[in-house]
């Protein structure tokens, strides 16, 4: 499946989403890019629940089991007109093996998302090419807890905003834009440009993130565990700081290096503008 | 397998892991008891290469690649005795489908761990019936990460400190001690009765954790995502606290909210007496 050049407007309104795979010819085997046109698959309460809430978010079709539309009902959620009844096992037929979907499932429009040269304001988390989708899911979670502007991934080597990531993300996704962008050096430079301080995050950062004077907007930069930043995106960053660990482990698995990072930069300088 | 009763030396040194099933009348095929013999399975690079430099830990026997005992040798790790060259996929064979095993795998003690009574310093984590092993094992890495000095869970509705936990924990099994009590209420008196203030961590908390006035010793209560801590958990605990977030989502999966409110209480009583 490939973008389909017709559908001109259903592919700019969720182009953000959509060019993560393709064209690496070091990769002949890589999946195609994603086309547009394919739903992102929402399953279990939280995330099936926080779609439903959000007016910006189309449905397709919800597949729901008898207990989850009543506690749709409890809870004063509206259930779309394509929605369809059905048993757990016929949810659970559809999704992996081990996918906790609590009796619902849906099929959903990819969500807008603003352009990188749109985000002006508050604190963005940026990922470099962080690829497990717990991990990101996780992130995308707690950036919504925190009220995280935007995260910012690389068009390749980053999940889709779909299934498991989705799921981890509990309902976050509805809350958190993200946006794609191609180069990630040159989208730092955007967010230079409007004005963000950009600060990445590595083992070996120069100062301490607790000690960084820290101001909004702010642009945190988060690397793939292992890897890190890469060098382009690490030379692009204003400061490169570190979390102080004081134990025998020096380095925090990625979603709670982020939490820990959100947590610093949220306490000091409030998440959103005053 | 169950305990055997004439192995007393064996259960006693490995007490602290063993009693995790059996004896709940309401879940007749509930897995029986853990063999105090049983051994603990490590795998990957991080789990594997913590516990061979762990004097303490005991290794039976160890499986490596090629590769990964050259990756030792260059890290200055002595091999086990023990030791078998294998293929990858004789590795593979031994563990769940998507275990990323890096080429060692290793079986081993259980470490030996102190009592309850014997935790009197620094920051205690304590875990009220977190189940699931990737979130136990994030846990146990960003513990060691912030110098706990222990992690109590409870015998029941905790994982095994092996497998997918260990590999989660990247290391930190050889860092920090799991302490494993029968009764979490009582066990969080005696901490009181050490002198520890217990701060339990709930969504409708009183406070902010940032602004009760902590101390050292400290014990910190996380409870499971959704349950959140028992009744009995709560009324024990001096304090109970919230994390605050000003986003739109209320709540941090729990790895993330043990990573948070680490970072808080390390960063302001320090994580170790002075």
């Amino acid at each position: 499946m490939r973008e389909r050049p017709d559908k001109s407007e259903q592919r700019n309104r969720s182009r953000s989403f959509a060019p993560k795979g393709g064209r690496r010819p070091s990769h002949a085997f890589r999946k195609p890019a994603r086309d547009a046109d394919a739903p992102v698959i929402l399953y279990g309460w939280h995330s099936v629940a926080a779609a439903l809430r959000n007016p910006a978010r189309k449905i397709r079709r919800l597949w729901a089991t008898e207990n989850a539309l009543r506690r749709l009902a409890d809870d004063g959620i509206a259930a779309p007109r394509q929605t369809e009844l059905v048993r757990p096992d016929a949810i659970a037929a559809r999704l992996p093996g081990d996918a906790v979907h609590q009796g619902l499932l849906a099929e959903a429009d990819p969500l807008p998302a603003p352009d990188i040269e749109e985000l002006k304001d508050g604190v963005v988390l940026v990922l470099d090419q962080i690829t497990d989708p717990h991990n990101v899911g996780a992130i995308v979670r707690t950036a919504a807890a925190f009220g995280v502007a935007a995260i910012v991934t690389t068009a390749r080597h980053s999940p889709e905003a779909t299934g498991v990531l989705a799921k981890s993300a509990s309902g976050g996704l509805e809350a958190v834009p993200l946006v794609t962008v191609t180069n990630l050096a040159r989208g730092l430079e955007v967010l230079k440009a409007s004005g963000l301080l950009v600060v990445g995050l590595a083992g070996e950062g120069d100062v301490d993130l607790g000690s960084v004077e820290l101001k909004t907007p702010l642009a945190l930069v988060l690397g793939a565990e292992g890897k890190g930043l890469r060098q382009l995106t690490r030379a692009t960053c204003d400061v490169i700081a570190r979390l102080e660990l004081p134990g025998a482990i020096k380095s925090l698995n990625v979603s709670n290096a982020a939490a820990v990072a959100l947590y610093i930069a949220t306490a000091r300088v409030g998440s959103r503008p005053a």
